[in-house]
C-alpha cells in the first residue's frame, strides 16, 4: 500500500491500526482522520535529516497552510520544529496551541497592516518579507513598538520546477518575492539593511511544491548561495539563515515515484557544503518548509456511499456524503487520489466508476475512473488516501454542507481534534 | 457599464447609489455587497415573465446554492417565489428566514437518509428525486410519518448545452437524474407511481447554467413534454408540473452577450403552448430555477489593494486583501470578471496587471491581465463586479482567512446581513 500506516485485514481497510468501518460507526461521516505517529515520524525525518545534512542549526518549519489546526501545531511544538504561518488566523491557531511564536516565520505576498501589527504584537520570530512596501510597513510598526524585528527576504531565483503551474512559485514571473534576475532582490536587500528597526537575518526562496528529487533544491541553493556571497561582497552583509522553502512530493497513487527524503536532503547538504567552501562563506542555518510531506500521508478521508448510478452504455457513478466541499483538489487541479471501498477490500474491482460528491455541481468529483467492486452499494465506506494536506484547510460550506470532524489517532488513544460543524455553526453569522 | 446599478461619479465607482470607497471605510474589506432592489427586480422579472409565458400557475424557484443566506431567502419569501434547496443546511437557512417550506424543492444527487428525514420532518414541499434508491428511502420515511410526500423526478433529457463542462448537467452521462434515452426515466416513473406514500407531481430537468438563448430551454421542453405525453399514454399518469431547471446566463464582462430574459421566456412559452396542443396535453405548471441570474449582478466584492509588484520585463501584480478564499471561481473554472480600481475611475488604464489574492498559492488569482491605472497603489479600492453568485456560497477559510461580511444595500437603508468572521470563529471547532 502507498503508506505503511495502511493495512488490510479480511474485508477491511485499516489505518493507523483502526478498522476504518469502525471509525465511521463511532464518529460519523464524512470524517477526516489523522495518524499522530505518522505526523511525528514525518516531522522527525525532516528534523534529523536536515541536522545531519546541514548542521545542528538547521531545522524544518511546518508549513501550516497544508493543514492548520491547533492539534497539529501542538505536535510541532512537542517535536521542537518551527512553523510557517500565512495570516493572523494561522498565528491565532499557533497561539491557541501554545506554540512559541519566536519559532514562527510569517509568510504572504500581501500582509495587511493589521496582520503586521497583530504578528508583531505577539512577538512573531520572523517576517518573511515579500516586497519593499512590506519592509517599510514593518519598519514603521517596529519603530512604534520600539523593537527590532527579525526578517528574511523572499527572493525568486528564477527556477521553474516543472511541477504544476498552480504550485510553481520560484519563477521570476510570480506574485511572490523579489527577483534576483531583475536586480530587485539586491534593491530590497539594500533597503532592508538601511532600516533601523529591521534586522535582516537571511533569505528565503520557494521553488514549488510536489518536488520529487534533490536537483531542484540543489539548483535553488546554488542560486541563493551565490546571491549570499554576492551580497556579502557588495554590501558587507553576510546572511546567517537560508530558507529553501518546501517541500518534497508525496505519493497520491501507486504510480507516483517513491522518494527517499533523507537521502535527497543529504545530497542537498553535500552540495551546500561544497558550494559554501567554493564561495568562501560559512554554511548558513538552513530552513526547509515541508507542509504536504508532513501531513498528507498522515491523513485519510472516510465517506459513506449514497447513490450508486449505473447509466447503461455510459458510465457509473458512486456518490459519497462529502465532495468538493471537503476536498476541492480534483475540482481545482485535477489531482489524482487513491480510492478504496474500505469495507470490501477482498472483492475484485471489476467495475469502473466516477466517485463523486453530493454537491449540485457537475464538477464535484473526488476522482474519476475508480476501480470498485461490482457490489458497491449505499452504506459502503469509501476511503480516500493521502488527504491530510490541503483538504480540511481548503474546505468550504458550499451547498451549506457542514465541514467534517477531524479525529487524531494516537498510538493508544484517539480524540476529536476539530469537532464536526453543526447547522447552528452555518447560520451563526446570518443576521 | 455591465449593469444599471453601477455608475461613475468623479473618480469613484458607485453601486446601488453608494460610493464604493465609503462602503469600505464603513464596513472594512474584503466586503461583499448586495443590491436589494436589483435582487427584487430579478426575482420579479422571472415571476412576471413566466406567468405571462406559461400561465398563472408558473413560478420561478430561486436556486439558493448560488448564494444561500437568510437575508436573500427573506426576499424570496416577500416576493412570493419558490426556492430550491440542496441540503439540510439550506433547509435550515430557509427556516431561519421564515420561508414557507411548502414552496421549497429539495434537490441533490445524493440526499443522505438524515437529509431526507430532516426535510420531511419540516414538511418540505417537494423532493426532486434523483434516483430509484431515493424513491425507496422517501417511501419508507413518509410511511413512518404517515404522510404522502410530493415529488418531482429528475430526468436527463440528453442535451448538451455547450456551456462549460463543469456546469453542464443535462447530458445522459451525468451524476444527476435518470436518463430518458436509456429507459431508466420510465423505470423510475413506474417505480414512483407504485408507491403508496409518494405523490408523483411531475418531472424536472436541468440542462446547464450560463445559457444565453431560449433554444436550449425549447429543446429541453420538447424532450420533456414528449416524455410527459408518452408516460400518459403508457401509464395513465399525467404530470401536473414540469421544472425546466436554471438558468439564463449573466454578463461577467462587456464582451458577454446581452440577454433579454423576458423575451426568451416568452419564446419558450410559445413553444410549450404549441407543443402541448400538438401532444394533446394541458400545459403543466412550469418551474424554472434561476440562481445565478437572480443574484450575480446584484453583488459586488470590494477589496483594498496591498502589494503592487512590477517585475521589470515580466509582469505586474496587484494584490488584494482577499482572493480565492472569497472568490474561487477563477481558480476553479478560469472564470472571467470585470475588475476596476474603484477610486480611480477617471484615470486612463495604461498598465496591465494580474489581480491576485493574499493566499500562499500561485493559483490564487482573481483575474489575470486587468487594465489598471499606472498609479495603482496600496490603499486603493478594487471592485470586482457580478460576484453575487457562487462567491460567498463557495468561500473557504483557506490560509485561515476569515470570510468577509455581506452588506445588503436597500433603497434607503443598509445593513450587515452576514457578519464578518472573527479569529474566534476560525478556532471555535478546534479542541
Amino acid at each position: 500500500m502507498i503508506c505503511k500506516n495502511l493495512a488490510v485485514q479480511g474485508d477491511d481497510l485499516f489505518f493507523a491500526g483502526r478498522k476504518t468501518k469502525d471509525l465511521v460507526k463511532k464518529y460519523g461521516s464524512p470524517l477526516y482522520v489523522l495518524d499522530e505517529e505518522r505526523l511525528r515520524e514525518n516531522m522527525r525525518l525532516y528534523a534529523r535529516s536536515m541536522k545531519q545534512a546541514f548542521g545542528k542549526e538547521a531545522k524544518p518549519l511546518y508549513a501550516g497552510k497544508a493543514n492548520c489546526i491547533t492539534a497539529i501545531h501542538r505536535l510541532a511544538k512537542e517535536e521542537k520544529i518551527g512553523i510557517d504561518v500565512v495570516s493572523s488566523g494561522e498565528i491565532a491557531t499557533a497561539l491557541k496551541a501554545g506554540f512559541p511564536l519566536k519559532n514562527a516565520y510569517f509568510h504572504s505576498n500581501n500582509k495587511t497592516d493589521e496582520d503586521i501589527a497583530f504578528a508583531m504584537q505577539h512577538r512573531i520570530g520572523y517576517f518573511v518579507v515579500d516586497n519593499a512596501e512590506e519592509v517599510e510597513a514593518i519598519e514603521k510598526e517596529a519603530a512604534s513598538l520600539g523593537i527590532r524585528q527579525k526578517i528574511l527576504l523572499r527572493l525568486t531565483p528564477g527556477i521553474d520546477p516543472h511541477t504544476y503551474e498552480a504550485v510553481s512559485t520560484g519563477k521570476v514571473d510570480s506574485k511572490f518575492g523579489s527577483a534576483i534576475e531583475t536586480g530587485q532582490a539586491e534593491e530590497i536587500t539594500r533597503l532592508a539593511l538601511s532600516k533601523e528597526h529591521v534586522e535582516l537575518c537571511g533569505f528565503h526562496c520557494h521553488v514549488g511544491s510536489q518536488v520529487f528529487d534533490s536537483d531542484i533544491f540543489v539548483r535553488a541553493a546554488d542560486s541563493m548561495l551565490s546571491f549570499l556571497a554576492e551580497m556579502r561582497q557588495k554590501t558587507g552583509f553576510l546572511a546567517g539563515e537560508l530558507d529553501l522553502g518546501g517541500g518534497y512530493g508525496v505519493r497520491y497513487c501507486e504510480s507516483d515515484p517513491v522518494i527517499d527524503i533523507e537521502k535527497n536532503i543529504l545530497q542537498v547538504g553535500e552540495f551546500v557544503h561544497e558550494k559554501c567552501r567554493e564561495l568562501g562563506i560559512p554554511v548558513p542555518a538552513i530552513r526547509m518548509e515541508p507542509g504536504r510531506s508532513i501531513v498528507a500521508d498522515a491523513g485519510l478521508t472516510l465517506y459513506t456511499v449514497g447513490t450508486v448510478k449505473r447509466i447503461r452504455g455510459y458510465k457509473n457513478y458512486v456518490s459519497v456524503d462529502g465532495g468538493m466541499t471537503d476536498n476541492p483538489r480534483y475540482a481545482l487541479y485535477g489531482s489524482p487520489y487513491t480510492v478504496y471501498i474500505a469495507n470490501k477490500m477482498q472483492e475484485e474491482t471489476t467495475m469502473t466508476a466516477d466517485v463523486v460528491g453530493r454537491c449540485c455541481e457537475s464538477g464535484d468529483i473526488i476522482q474519476p475512473g475508480v476501480a470498485v467492486p461490482e457490489s458497491v452499494q449505499r452504506g459502503d465506506i469509501v476511503a480516500v488516501l493521502t488527504t491530510g494536506a490541503y483538504n480540511y484547510s481548503m474546505a468550504s460550506n458550499y451547498n451549506r454542507v457542514p465541514r467534517p470532524a477531524v479525529v487524531m489517532l494516537g498510538k493508544d488513544e484517539e480524540k476529536i481534534v476539530v469537532r464536526r460543524e453543526t447547522l447552528e455553526d452555518l447560520l451563526r453569522g446570518d443576521l
